[in-house]
């Protein structure tokens, strides 16, 4: 199966007129793409350009891509003139298997087979919404994070019918569309990002539902705390960075007894020699040849320019 | 029981030679204050002045207060003169009950009883550590997030024994030095943020040991998915916003059903009319009379500053 250069694609068709299909369109008409925004009726259109047009602030703020313009959007209710010359989609239709699935069907029909098409679903597979498509080969899950102008992430994966050159192309083509694209290894509700934040979300709810904390403590202590940390390093090198010359080895098997410890209601998995050996091995990995006194001079640079950022 | 106005104190001593104890000082220093660090051994000096150093570049780039020197730093290995005139402890030493105890029970003896002592202890309670202090009230956890001459959160609790005006004293004391405090409502095990980093980090963990993420798609997904906006907004604000005009209340009755999902492993709490009322109370206190269009317009401000930031 043959997909074009992923830096060749000019042309971007965004399904959907709610925030994440409005975010997409603006994402991709600030790089410079021309884009077709379909909505389901008429009246949506006031909606969806309210969010392009707020979302095109920040982008401008963010910096342009050559040739960038608010007036290369088309905005049509007709799905067939939609994709005519597309060469990508984001789907971002309401989160219901039915709809999703008539949606894949129709434009299964209608799409050249070399077309991928990505779907901004947070919370189906893509084995489920493909089912009723014909031409499965090329949709898969290109998940964004809310708001999706602004937040790099994209989580892909296909279904089970799904060919993985259409992962590897879309994954390519995200990259050079300026998302930071994580290709999956499974097919798990939540994905990853979602998933992480939600064990944090609902441990925060229990802390509520205990009077342990108020909804400002739990933000306080985020923004105060982890988060403008996590925001620079993520949480396993901000573990194998704190722990100095040893790294990840000395994080596991100094605090692996804190893994048992209440420290929230999440049972941890059970620290086997398999799990430390891909922890530090992943961390090793990502630090390469740098020592960890100069990623730690990295870090502090890093949240000082977020510290100040936010204080300015 | 008369504590001294917080405002006027100008004498700090930071108890412990390690990242903790070291990042403490250069705080203090940054801010003003003279600063008598107690190290255990003289051999420890240089891994102290190593982090004070370190922390310096950073403490300078965000700003010293006006007189701040490393000239008013200190360094002594006598107890009885690093706390001569000291007018608030910061106590950092090693994580070990015994250590802790022996410690609080000579500063107990030592010690004016208007002389607040805050630990920096992330793993214990302050009823077990001041059990053999014979002038307990006024002894606190006063827990900061690594890196602490960063991070500005600090987390105060007092133990079974503390005097609730040297809880408050303490809040007020650390906000004038600069950190961000928060009270805790309950002696729990890893307090607020890391009880909430925790939940995360141990979700983390699950998918790795699956197979359903590297440590590198962790933190991929954290830097360029939830930590930014996490940074700006906390989680609850974060969700309180993205539901628009229905806010918090909105998020529950239409997401409250996915708590039940698989989305993490851990179980989310019973949405019960009581949790549901906090939240949606606690995200309306912050929120106040802004609108929620104000509020994105910040989250987006501030979004695209913190990228910017770690960009260039």
């Amino acid at each position: 199966m043959g997909y074009p250069d992923p830096r060749t694609v000019r042309r971007i068709t965004s399904i959907g007129a709610g925030p994440i299909g409005g975010g997409w369109a603006a994402h991709f008409l600030a790089r410079g793409y021309d884009v077709t925004a379909y909505i389901h009726d008429d009246a949506e259109r006031p909606a969806l350009m309210s969010v392009i047009e707020t979302a095109w602030a920040s982008l401008t703020a963010l910096g342009l891509a050559e040739g960038a313009s608010l007036d290369r959007l088309t905005v049509t209710t007709d799905l067939k003139e939609a994709v005519q010359g597309a060469e990508f989609i984001q789907e971002s239709a309401p989160e219901r298997l039915d709809i999703k699935q008539a949606l894949y069907a129709e434009l299964g029909r209608i799409l050249p087979t070399d077309v991928v098409i990505g779907s901004s679903t947070s919370g189906m597979t893509m084995t489920d919404i493909q089912a009723t498509c014909a031409t499965p080969e090329r949709t898969v899950i290109g998940h964004p994070f809310n708001p999706p102008y602004l937040l790099p992430l994209v989580e892909i994966i296909g279904g089970k019918q799904t060919d993985p050159d259409a992962v590897a192309w879309a994954a390519a083509f995200y990259e050079v569309a300026g998302k930071a694209p994580l290709v999956m290894k499974k097919e798990i509700p939540g994905f990853v990002a979602t998933r992480l934040q939600e064990a944090l979300w609902r441990e925060a709810l229990h802390m509520v539902a205990n009077g342990e904390a108020t909804p400002e403590d739990i933000d306080t202590a985020l923004i105060n705390g982890p988060a403008p940390r996590m925001a620079v390093q993520g949480q396993c090198m901000a573990f194998h960075v704190a722990c100095g010359a040893g790294g990840m080895a000395t994080n596991l098997d100094q605090f692996g007894p804190a893994l048992k410890w209440p420290w929230t209601r999440l049972e941890a998995p059970e620290l086997t020699k398999e799990l430390r050996d891909r922890m530090v091995d992943g961390c090793n990995a990502i630090a390469g040849d740098r020592h960890f006194t100069e990623m730690a001079a990295e870090r502090d640079r890093k949240i000082v320019a977020v510290l100040k950022a936010l204080r300015d």
